[in-house]
């Protein structure tokens, strides 16, 4: 059987192919009827994680969205929370391109009360401000953690654990993660139980964002173009 | 194959049971892998239109999704853009709930840029200005319809597409729906070609948003008892 959408993914970060792959596999695992084709951004080892190398990887995100729009996929996950290069993508094909950042932030907004963000960056991400406004708490980073790697070893997990005990503690009524590592390691659920309010995985909010942009442009099948919205 | 998710819908109008599962065969449609359970409250032929209406069916609301629960769904929509007794219903079972409004409104609270709103109540239902905020450019009720029926009239969808047309010129970059009656006669597609910027269909929200919940609910599955956001 063929699969009902093909999603293709954007990281953000030079790696080896089996941990591009990463996000694809949770999504495939978690959506009946998906498929994922996964692209890393050439010479960004170390990512995104300033204004410098956000700025350098916009037009390489743009240039792979080409790229996975000629392969044939329905549409296009950023997988970063900083949404780096969306714009410039949704400018470069026909196909919807959504962000994990415009993705986690709406869904965090559905919920009745003040919203605490878990990230690796000293402010949230440009879309968590625009989308939740005074909705949002707080913007914490676990004690000692600078990049997603530090999530991983045993000191890094048990601050993660105490941030969100705190935005939980200060009110918070769901916590959005604004870094997808956070996915890659699985740390949702575990942090979730701790807090004792939901927890957003981003990488989970951004396939069922681009799900539901699926649905709605199939429905409209393009009979004519569509402003894009900026 | 068992379905991967069973979602339980409730309809806040008193029909026959062909009619009742309307939202539901849209969404197992749209989304591969999900089964629908579809149940009406009793006694309101008229549905829900106003204050009394909405307070007389939120227990209704309430006790159908514990009948849906002990049936076995994962989860539970209250397919109505008002979102009536979605905080009942919450509050009464231990499975996710999501409502129609809640979840176009912080769909299209992703958009960047004002948005305008679609329905039959001369107020946007509560959850669109609650998340939307100052996003919020304008409700629209299509000039002669007062309820869904109006829409399926020639002048109730010409004037509805009028509406959209008039709210795109306005500086809307997205248009949420905020009656489930558009999905019931399909307008979404064509409202958006008319409006050339994305139109939000209430049902496609309401299944993305219970995926999303249902994705992150199994994840942590309730290890502890999830405190409720209100």
């Amino acid at each position: 059987m063929s699969p009902a959408y093909t999603m293709g993914i954007i990281r953000v970060i030079t790696q080896e192919q089996a941990q591009v792959d990463a996000h694809g596999q949770l999504i495939e695992q978690w959506i009946p009827g998906v498929k994922t084709l996964s692209r890393c951004i050439p010479d960004q080892p170390e990512g995104v994680h300033d204004a410098g190398t956000k700025r350098a990887a916009a037009p390489k995100v743009a240039a792979l969205a080409q790229e996975l729009e000629q392969a044939g996929v329905d549409g296009i996950i950023v997988s970063c929370a900083d949404d780096p290069g969306v714009l410039e993508a949704r400018a470069a094909v026909r196909i919807p391109v959504v962000g994990a950042g415009e993705s986690t932030a709406s869904a965090a907004a559905r919920f009745n009360g003040p919203v605490g963000v878990l990230g690796i960056t000293p402010e949230a991400p440009p879309a968590f401000d625009r989308i939740l406004g005074p909705q949002l708490l707080a913007n914490v980073v676990p004690a000692g953690v600078k990049s997603t790697l530090d999530l991983q070893t045993p000191e890094g997990r048990a601050s993660a654990l105490k941030s969100v005990e705190s935005l939980s503690a200060q009110g918070a009524q769901a916590i959005a993660l604004a870094c997808t590592g956070f996915a890659t390691i699985g740390l949702a659920p575990e942090l979730e139980r701790a807090a004792g309010i939901p927890v957003l995985d981003a990488v989970q909010c951004e396939a069922c964002t681009l799900l539901l942009e699926l649905l709605r442009t199939r429905a409209t099948a393009f009979g004519e173009p569509l402003r894009r919205p900026e």
